[in-house]
């Protein structure tokens, strides 16, 4: 079809089909994608993907492609700068797109890097590996264990003062909890960074945050595994948040990622980190090896509670073989009594039953009403104000690293738990 | 234990126990409840059980109870005020201690609501009526169900101004979502109300709800299904809320429950209705006879997906029989690659799966990524920005209503969906 229509990928074109009229760079498609659709790169920098039958006509625009062929600078490293390992895991912010083909590549050499945001290098040094190049939805508990192992190796070898690591956002989360418990004792910081959109588009968040994220790394004081992104939809504050306290709470915004009941521990405003007053006991800075514990045991499964919530799905995983269930439950944490019976026999099965609250802000407290009370009663152990996101990525973690894991979940390992405050 | 110790129900008592030192009065256990414990009230107001056998002194507090015992003040109700039907189903706010006894009893006779909240009386004529009494974690669709047949009976009699539900906050917004599809084209507003603290704390909610709730049942220039709660911590501003819109978003805050993606659509201060510049297509108040939907189809799941979800989950969402899969995937509605087979043998298996983002604010938007284009070929339904708890509830409403359920779930019901902003 684009053959006779004369155009081919990187061609700007115009579309019309029964969906309205789009025009934008025609992409080319991943393997794996689906051959039913067309992808274009909107002017606002969305790629959208167009029904092919549904398409009435297409036409080749005209376009001056010099500007975006332009050659990548000469990177100049400037070695008396603090030495900052960079790890790329894909996602959106470690990849640009290249006008000429259309096609997504890593941004990843130095000099690539230094020219996408050529500010990076006035303040360190990058040392920039690839990991993995995954859609951060795709990532697994082993993509944990891969990434805890390679921070190991590069914190152990002395040679970096932090590391970057590079993620997409979908996840990113999930992951900053995983590498705050498999990593207790990292002597460097360690932050996570992604772009909520791509660095081609005029709104990108990609360079500021790869920027606050590098200039974190190189001064902050504390050591630990963060996670560092726009503050606000203004372009000039990054908030670091604590790995185990941060949630992508918006689908699209760039300010999409927040601290959950707590403050983000730093903001990074003009090159400049401005610690906050924190309730965390945070590390400091510290030399010596770290042996990590990154092993993950995925037999945990989260259920979200809700009128009509089906007490045979929790009978499911007990019969499943899974050893943990989180529970989202509402308010104060709390399930209907029909899920009771359901809940007993999963915790004489010896499996860990959980309670979060699917709220999000605020703490179980399981001692106010009766439901609580009896939920304590059955032996449901209660989260206090830790995310589910992050009880569940902590329960995989205590499941592989020790036989006590119901007593560790309710312990403050990583600043997953902030202190009650006395009722 | 409590002879022993010389003291009965109602006593003001200090108890040290293993876990620390806790004063406040001692509460009846509902029957159901755990023998294990004694239940008292702190100061804060707040229920706290403690564990019997971890209790090492137990005393008796002498204390002036003749503050607690006042009479309940003669009711003077003014019928030419608008009518509101007050529906009572448990909860916090439905509920008033009496310190005498230390029970708890539901304050819904006219009288003593009056004594309860004496504002109230001066807003309008209430006409309560208890139809439930249970936490709202023990609500279920045939309660909807329930409670959609008493509006539609109230509202059709033609006598009342407007009808406010007291409900518990646990899944109020459930609730409301249920009623928003159950009673399309109410002709009265109806607003469900609860509250946070109880009516005998300090820091009660309960009062400035009720009379906010009331305020705006009887002068609401529009009809429909809405929320109201504290606006914020102060206590002067009252939001109403669309009935769809909404979610409580802390487990214990006064103002926990927020409008998503929207502005709430009134505000009530100073016992005055603001209304608020509004995307809403909200009704006018009508006459006539109201025919309503209050049938719901429970066999709908709702799964949340996280790095290393097991794709099993759905397949047995296939083999147990639900009609519906609601999925809260990350980001802009994804979920891992490994989950793609299971989906499609959902969906050929005539099961309706669609797709909502964990985000919780923003919107699904499945023709950025090859992963969303992959999904939607799969047969994925996206649902915009309708959050995962409504459309929980929609899905179950549209199984029970119409053979057409998959294109219900895409159309703009009762303001679930907002208008795309063109990326």
């Amino acid at each position: 079809m684009l053959a006779k229509h004369g155009v081919s990928i990187g061609d700007s074109i115009m579309v019309v089909s029964e969906d309205g009229e789009m025009s934008g760079v025609l992409m080319p498609r991943y393997e794996s994608a689906n051959e039913d659709y067309i992808v274009i790169k909107l002017k606002s920098g969305y790629n959208t993907g167009i029904q092919i039958n549904k398409i009435k006509s297409l036409t080749k625009l005209l376009e001056d492609k010099s500007a975006l062929t332009a050659e990548i600078p000469k990177i100049i490293e400037n070695k008396s700068l603090p030495r900052i390992g960079l790890i790329s895991t894909g996602g959106t912010i470690a990849s640009k797109i290249d006008y000429r083909t259309g096609g997504v590549h890593a941004a990843l050499s130095a000099s690539e890097l230094n020219a996408s945001v050529p500010e990076l290098a006035s303040h360190a040094s990058i040392d920039p590996e690839v990991l993995l190049s995954e859609y951060s939805e795709n990532l697994k508990p082993e993509h944990w264990t891969m990434m805890a192992k390679k921070i190991v190796e590069k914190a152990n070898s002395g040679k970096y003062h932090g590391i970057v690591v590079s993620h997409g956002t979908d996840t990113m989360h999930y992951t900053a909890a995983a590498l705050s418990f498999a990593l207790q004792g990292l002597q460097i910081p360690v932050i996570l960074v992604g772009a909520q959109r791509s660095s081609d588009r005029p709104s990108s968040d990609a360079a500021l945050n790869l920027i606050g994220a590098t200039v974190f790394a190189a001064k902050s004081e504390y050591a630990g595994v963060f996670v560092a992104m726009h503050s606000d939809t203004s372009d000039d504050l990054i908030a670091c948040h604590v790995g185990t306290r941060v949630r992508k709470n918006h689908a699209s915004r760039r300010d999409a990622f927040e601290s959950i009941d707590v403050m983000p521990v730093a903001l990074v405003r003009n090159n400049t980190v401005e610690m906050q007053k924190s309730e965390f006991k945070l590390a400091n800075r510290s030399n010596g090896n770290l042996i990590a514990k990154p092993m993950f045991d995925d037999r945990v499964v989260l259920l979200k509670y809700h009128p009509g919530f089906d007490p045979k799905l929790i009978e499911h995983a007990v019969k499943a073989g899974y050893r943990a269930i989180i529970l989202e439950g509402t308010g104060l944490g709390h399930v209907s009594k029909d899920c009771f019976p359901a809940l007993k026999n999963a915790v004489d099965s010896d499996i860990m039953v959980c309670m979060t609250s699917q709220c999000i802000w605020g703490r179980v407290r399981m001692t106010v009403y009766d439901t609580g009370r009896d939920l304590l009663e059955i032996g449901v152990v209660p989260l206090s104000d830790m995310i589910s996101e992050t009880a569940t990525v902590k329960a995989m973690w205590a499941l592989a690293n020790s036989d006590d894991y119901k007593k560790i979940m309710q312990e403050n390992l990583a600043n997953e738990i902030s202190a009650c405050i006395p009722i």
